[in-house]
This record gives C-alpha cells, structure tokens and sequence, in this order.
C-alpha cells in the first residue's frame, strides 16, 4: 500500500516527431522508466519506492524529465545510465544527483505551498 | 517552470475489462484528469499547479487513485465531482478532504524518508 517512500516520474509523452516541442518519449525515456522498474526490484524496493509513468511535465525541451517525491527534485537529460546513479545516491542515499538537476528549479517547502 | 506548489497524479492505466484487478480508466480517470486539468486553467492556477496523468498507482481496487504532492497525500474512488473540493480545499486551502483518503496511508515525513 502507498505511501512511498519515494516516488519517481518519468514522462513517456510522445509526440508527433516533426512537433518542434519535441517530447520525451522519442528521447528515450520509456526506456528510462523500464530500468528505475527492474533496478527498483532487483534491489527488493518494491513498496518502498516505486517508478511510474507521467503525462507531459512540461519541460519538454529538457528531457527526458523525472520529478522524485516528496522532495520535488526535478531532473532533465535522464538517460538510461543515470538511473542506478539516481537510487543509490538520491532514493537510497537522499542526496540529489546535483549533475542532472534541471537548472532553476526548487524544491518547495511545504510550508510555502499552502496558499 | 516546475517546480509546482502542488502536483497531482490521476491514474489512467486501463486492463482489459475481464481483468479481475479493475483498473482506474474504467472507473473514469481519464475524465477526473480532464476536469483537473480544466479547473486548474479556469481558475489561473497552470504553473503554480498541475494535473498529470500517471501509470497504474497499484491501489486498483480503490480507483480511481489520486495523489497530491509534495505532501503524498492519497485519494481513493474520486470522481470527477469531486474534483473542485480538491481543488479549493486541499490544493489552494492546504485541508487534505478526509473523506477521500485512502484508509491505511499517511504523508511520510521527508525526515524519514532517507534510508
């Protein structure tokens, strides 16, 4: 049962490939989701973290795009290599990958969001 | 640019209709995310906050499922009029509906989260 203790989403929007947006899904973020899902249970964190797959994110020109919960840390130019990286620092370790961390983004604090 | 006061995640996985676990889309989803989105830019809100939808939350059995981040806040068989008392109560109030929650989940605390 939820809650997780972290909760990764990686966007699979698809698009039109002459759409000049561009989308993540023909960055290869499919793929990225399919390793955070075998490394997540191969690792036996399954109910612990989960990977699910998002609607657009909306930094398409950014992605492939993955936000981490609760923390809100916002992460662009994924790719399939960087997601053991991202569990074993960030999920297990709670320390970000500062690296992949898209550029003007923050977590918010709770305590801000309430409006 | 995200990050986002609040992130909400409507689960539209959709199984065959002779799967015994149901799923979200047949209990609706797609339009509970439709009047998410809708609400959210009808009422000025879109870069504050955003709907998105997600892959199978794994609560089949109490779909259509909901989550609220950052504070992991879980909702169970919402439907689309329920979608504005989310909204003006919990997203812009701060008052997660208790009537909604699922049974069984409470917000991790970020403190605890780390492993």
């Amino acid at each position: 049962m939820p809650p997780y203790e972290r909760h990764v989403f990686v966007c699979t929007n698809r698009r039109d490939p002459d759409n000049p947006k561009g989308c993540c899904a023909l960055k290869g973020s499919e793929a990225v989701l399919d390793r955070f899902k075998e490394e997540l249970h191969r690792r036996g964190l399954k109910g612990r973290m989960r990977a699910n797959a998002s609607g657009c994110l909306d930094a398409c020109a950014l992605g492939t795009s993955v936000v981490v919960y609760p923390e809100g840390v916002w992460y662009g130019g994924v790719v399939v290599d960087d997601v053991v990286e991202i569990i074993e620092a960030h999920l297990l370790g709670g320390r970000p990958v500062e690296r992949l961390r898209m550029k003007g983004t923050a977590p918010v604090p709770v305590s801000q969001a309430a409006s």
